[in-house]
């Protein structure tokens, strides 16, 4: 391989590729991103074999071919580069790839492109293509939700609920939900589901372009999901099993509901959490013209007051505060709707102009 | 205690004193801040015992009075409040503060007031006043020679040689040197020495405002060293002991020198240790019309190059880079005179138009 390249253009793709690299993985090639050259310059791809990212870059190719470099050298010694065209030549044969840039030059000892792992081969036809920006935009609301224990692995996914009008995606830790159901022509034929890993969708929301082209979703025969947008392929492994019934937990009838500003109320509790050990759950106590939240500590207490025109009972309830900040912040209107069951049963929270929204939380039981 | 005090206002001043709290310290008092009324408002004070600042803030007092409160809470809850005005109401017989922002407030256990460590009065007259800018660029450009040993306390801390006509600071750790000769009518009668702890240094650094009035250096009978800018005192031990001699280590023969473009250096020098081992040491090649860095590690070599044009002999010498790193951080000209006694002995590194000021630096004996 010998290619010519530019200096912004290689740390850009590598930016890309380099966050599916495994440091620690027992396969050292892992911690390696591929180059191959291709008909419009140079394709780079990572693998932790959970996440597959590769992305074209342009390149004058002088001669075909391909290797594997040590991420983390190329990254850093790229970033640290001026403006420059580098040059990267590589001795298959022996592994060795030299990169010159100005009167300077670095030789790095490589891997074998063959024991790379390989990409599953993309479809003909995607399942469905979405905005990309719209597409980031949902994925945030409803990602948060997921659990990080990885010994239920059905909620580390998030559900992809297609049918043809529309497509509904779920997340669930059971102490919380997060729900967005998304209008979308599918002109699929029959409804269909996958349960798409929760890293692999925080990878995809850093990697989605911030235009207004498409991104395609694809289901590889292997049951892998593909992510195709302008430049950037992403794979990844699905979560198997059965999601749970999600719509029986969403209740419709409600016994008392406020709106408020958000950014007040997120504001408040980040104030009370300063004075909370750990996750130590808040009190909420809801009046006719307030909310009040309030902490009681060994350093002393805090009750924060916002004013509301409370619809319904007075009620007394409490949360852990990290859920209702992570719930808040991806309320995008200037108020939030707060609509209670109970005083120990499903709170939702839900934006003013969105009702294909919907973020469901259990208040804590508190002991007294 | 009770005062109306501005959010922002209250923030800038718990900003400067927070950094001198003690989190561990074994006195609990030490991680608070002492809040005492003044004529014009409010003065904060915070100390580790090694370093004390103290800072006066405009608030509106009701009542005279005080009380210490512990930081690390009063400065988490104002940063995250809005822009409003904030009253604080002490009950000093139980130590308990009520801080009160819209229709919310805070009730914050704090320490008596007279247990809180007093500070070294202000003597009437400076040893000496100084720019408040240029003193920041001065302590700069020498303070990152200091040891971080603290079992020869002697090298962590910065030597300030006073005479009538100039002020010469100078710290080393025995592989380094920085000197920088002021030219400043001190007034003084005789000349002087003291010696500052670095990290006393660096938080000055930090808390000089960016303008052109005056800083004043005091000295107490205590043996205290007092800095005074428009509100803020800081007070510092200081370093007992003899200070090395220092002017017989700088050469003033040189075999070799040549000027380079100080970024183009500093880039190389950084991706050339992207291959190192830790502080392992890099290898230099001086020729006549180029200077060339490298290392060979696991995971290849790297050869930089950039052109010079050497006045004087053609030499090998290795450094510690990052050292050299410190060094060149710190030249503040496009370009950067190097000058060489051999290739064990001490390089001298200057900017193009300084000659107040040297850096020192020793090369590595290579192991072959």
């Amino acid at each position: 391989m010998h290619i010519l390249i530019d200096k912004e253009n290689l740390i850009t793709a590598l930016s890309v590729v380099q966050k599916a690299t495994s440091v620690n993985s027992p396969l050292p090639i892992l911690s390696g991103i591929h180059f191959k050259t291709s008909a419009e310059g140079v394709v780079l791809s990572a693998t932790n074999l959970e996440i597959g990212i590769s992305t074209s870059v342009a390149a004058s190719v002088q001669t075909q071919g391909g290797t594997v470099l040590p991420a983390k050298y190329i990254f850093d010694l790229t970033r640290r580069l001026p403006e420059t065209t580098i040059e990267i030549i590589t001795d298959q044969d022996i592994n060795s790839t030299i990169i010159k840039y100005a009167d300077s030059e670095v030789n790095l000892h490589g891997f074998a492109e063959d024991e790379f792992p390989s990409f599953s081969a993309l479809p003909d036809i995607p399942v469905f293509k979405i905005n990309q920006e719209s597409f980031r935009n949902i994925l945030k609301k409803v990602v948060f939700a997921v659990s990080t224990e990885e010994y239920r692995p059905i909620f580390t996914g998030v559900l992809f609920d297609l049918n043809r009008e529309s497509m509904t995606i779920v997340a669930t830790d059971t102490h919380r939900l997060a729900l967005q159901i998304t209008p979308i022509e599918l002109g699929i034929e029959e409804s269909q589901n996958f349960i798409i890993p929760g890293k692999t969708l925080y990878e995809i929301i850093k990697v989605i372009s911030s235009n207004n082209s498409l991104i395609s979703i694809y289901l590889s025969p292997d049951n892998k999901i593909i992510f195709r947008n302008d430049n950037t392929v992403i794979t990844s492994r699905l979560i198997e099993g059965v999601y749970p019934h999600y719509k029986q937990v969403i209740p419709t009838n409600f016994i008392s509901s406020f709106s408020v500003i958000t950014k007040d109320l997120l504001n408040a509790i980040e104030r009370t959490i300063i004075f909370a050990y750990k996750s130590e759950p808040i009190r909420i106590h809801i009046d006719e013209t307030y909310i009040s939240i309030f902490l009681n500590s060994e350093v002393g207490r805090i009750r924060e007051e916002l004013p509301i025109k409370l619809k319904g009972k007075v009620m007394d309830l409490a949360f852990n505060p990290h859920y209702l900040i992570d719930a808040l912040k991806v309320i995008d209107t200037d108020e939030v709707i707060i609509k209670l069951t109970g005083e120990t049963s499903a709170a939702i929270i839900q934006p003013t102009e969105d009702s294909n929204y919907i973020s469901l939380l259990l208040p804590t039981r508190l002991k007294i």
